[in-house]
């Protein structure tokens, strides 16, 4: 079909939903998908574009000549346009911006003017907004005769005449009111805001708090200059979440259309600083070499203490992470959650205790080991604890995101107090 | 407050969002919970309890008598309704329904009929649905004199007399459209639409990739039962994907209201397996238990290379599953991946060699333990890329869910191929 057969392509891809446009190029090869766009010409809808990865759409992007890139984000509700756009360098958003007419220029320069994961970001500028003095059925005649207006819509806006945003009322209800009663008896004064400088992680907690389909966006004086969708705010969610996964592996913000480089540049920062963690434990080994000769038990059980303990510790401190994400946990149960880890850790201590002290004695027959590798895994397990989830809680206080920095310190402490404990143990108990 | 004042409580709480009181009674020590929604009486929102974590709810709704329960749950959207009783026991769920007039009982009924994690369960059993040779007109009359309406909505539903669905106008297009004008011009005849019985998780991504509000829920016969909303999606999303961090970590769908004892509970399996996994390492140390007595060097430097296999696998293993949930991996692109992964683990394997080679050689100042601990390592982390991409492509095969038990599998190969390599080499190596 790829050969130049624009007829065909045409009619193949004419009834194709967005979302399956994109998934089709997605599995295209590299070199087809810019031909495929450049084949469909005009009927190619540029929406497919934001069902892909960023590193494919960049890709695609690149290859596409400005002038067509314009065209195509021309027809694009703002929010969508905004977000092919930022993902590119300056200068090639500059070309492309140059191409589009002066009006539409402005406002999309206006989106890509504030900060990167902001609500003013993703916010669409198309809307309807109307005056409070309008009756029911004026608004009906505006929204049948006027030519501009967005997509689709869930609600219209109500304003003063300096476009500052007086509530809001939602099609249901203007469907259901009578045609002469006046827009400011229906319309809802307070509803929940977004302004255009907030964090889009804290606007997709609003949506889900409220259960919001969708929020008007306002400037600093109050001034309404967009509106956020829920469907926009879907995506929020999921990368965030994605992004705590991930963070909590030591990964990147890595996509499975990666390249090789970015792929190992995402891994090698927690890889090293894990090399780091497991030479100071090998340094704390070090330590106790002349006991590690003397009983050679030692080195062979050495390893369950401090693996045990990481694992308890990254519970922990994965529940914590995520339940400070949610805010789930706060200065108002920390305290709470503190001392109940702590049991939690005692608890699986003395259970883990028993059952490696028994293996230990049963394999090497020597009752002492026992006991020094009991007391170790509960010093470790209430270590992992604590750590799990004090540390999460001391960097969520610092204003440092939990998620990267906690599996290092959490495991680093583990593996200490692991070996730590144990060889320490061994050397007074037997030295 | 709490001292029976019910004027002032509920003076207190009459303009809040549902999702403020929710928080509210999240502050409150358990006992003082139900007390307020006895004392609140009729003005108590049950919505409010949907905010909450499960076990909160549970424990709030086991100390209500069922006719309170009743009486607030018939106030609330199906899909709430049927929220708040899925958790209950089978006994105090069927004291409740009692309370509750037959028809809507029996809608309440049908929807916990269907399995759990079903769109059935969460889908809404309020809805509009008109005929296509209606006129906008008659429709606009229809919403405005009909009294038992969904309290909002976005779209009204077109069906035939067997109820069988024909499609969906949305609302927007209804209010630009002529009052003459006959439905069946205006109707989207293909929408998006979900089965009773459809998993939740589909039902997400279906919303996700085409950017639903809502669609609607049909039986096996094709008839409307009911709407899918998406506000209750968000909750499907980040759901999962809490989930799938949590099963990454090892521990159940812990929250933070949980008891000490489920949190045990929930915890203690995954601590019992890697248990397994670190005794399984411990024995193959066992097997060298000559070679270290011989150089205690080796002791101190083993545990750096399963613990840079076990970081490594885990990295790879976190991205795999991530990618397998949203879709991102799959049989089109599964051979690329492993590909790429093996050279990550290849080129990252040559990379900390020499870092640990020349690290080994300065320490204990023998060029041997250098070769040995290279080799082990690069073999570890191609073990760890291998078995971080493998295992979840095979549990994804065998229909098992990857987040689950990847963890356990990967580690103990890791720790099994760090410790084996490492010794193994040494004994061949100085032998």
């Amino acid at each position: 079909i790829e050969q130049r057969d624009a007829e065909a392509a045409r009619r193949l891809t004419d009834d194709l939903h967005e979302a399956d446009l994109g998934a089709i190029l997605e599995q295209l090869a590299s070199e087809q998908r810019p031909a495929l766009i450049e084949l469909l010409g005009d009927s190619f809808d540029f929406t497919a574009l934001t069902e892909l990865d960023e590193t494919t759409r960049v890709e695609i992007l690149e290859d596409l000549s400005p002038e067509t890139v314009a065209d195509g984000v021309r027809d694009l509700d703002s929010d969508d346009a905004v977000y092919i756009l930022e993902d590119l360098d300056q200068e090639e958003r500059e070309e492309i911006l140059a191409q589009i007419p002066s009006v539409e220029r402005i406002a999309l320069k206006r989106s890509l003017d504030y900060p990167e994961d902001s609500a003013g970001r993703r916010m669409q500028t198309e809307f309807i907004a109307i005056a409070p003095f309008w009756t029911v059925g004026q608004t009906g005649d505006y929204l049948r005769e006027a030519e501009e207006l967005p997509e689709a819509f869930h609600e219209v806006f109500v304003v003063d005449p300096s476009y500052r945003l007086l509530g809001r009322v939602g099609l249901d209800r203007l469907l259901r009111a009578k045609r002469t009663q006046r827009i400011e008896e229906l319309v809802d004064e307070s509803p929940q805001l977004v302004h255009a400088t907030d964090e889009l992680e804290s606007v997709a907690r609003l949506f889900q708090r409220y259960n919001l389909i969708s929020a008007a966006v306002v400037d600093e004086s109050g001034r309404l200059v967009g509106l956020m969708t829920i469907d926009d705010v879907v995506d929020v969610i999921e990368e965030e979440a994605d992004r705590d996964i991930k963070r909590l592996a030591g990964v990147g913000d890595e996509e499975m259309s990666d390249r090789l480089w970015d792929i190992i540049k995402s891994r090698l920062p927690w890889l090293c600083i894990n090399l780091v963690t497991a030479i100071l434990a090998s340094a704390v080994i070090g330590l106790f070499q002349g006991e590690l000769q003397r009983m050679v038990a030692l080195a062979v059980l050495m390893p369950i203490v401090a693996s045990q303990g990481g694992n308890a510790g990254t519970q922990t401190m994965t529940v914590a992470v995520r339940a400070l994400a949610t805010r789930a946990l706060g200065p108002h149960n920390a305290m709470r959650v503190v001392g109940r880890e702590l049991l939690v850790g005692l608890l699986n201590g003395v259970f883990f205790a028993v059952i490696v002290a028994v293996m230990a004695i049963l394999r090497f027959g020597i009752v002492d080991l026992g006991v020094v590798i009991a007391a170790a895994m509960i010093i470790n397990l209430i270590a992992a604890s604590l750590g799990g989830i004090l540390i999460p809680l001391a960097l969520n206080k610092l204003k440092a995101d939990p998620a990267v920095a906690s599996g290092a310190f959490v495991t680093t402490i583990t593996d200490l107090v692991g070996f730590f404990s144990f060889l320490g143990f061994a050397a007074l108990w037997f030295g």
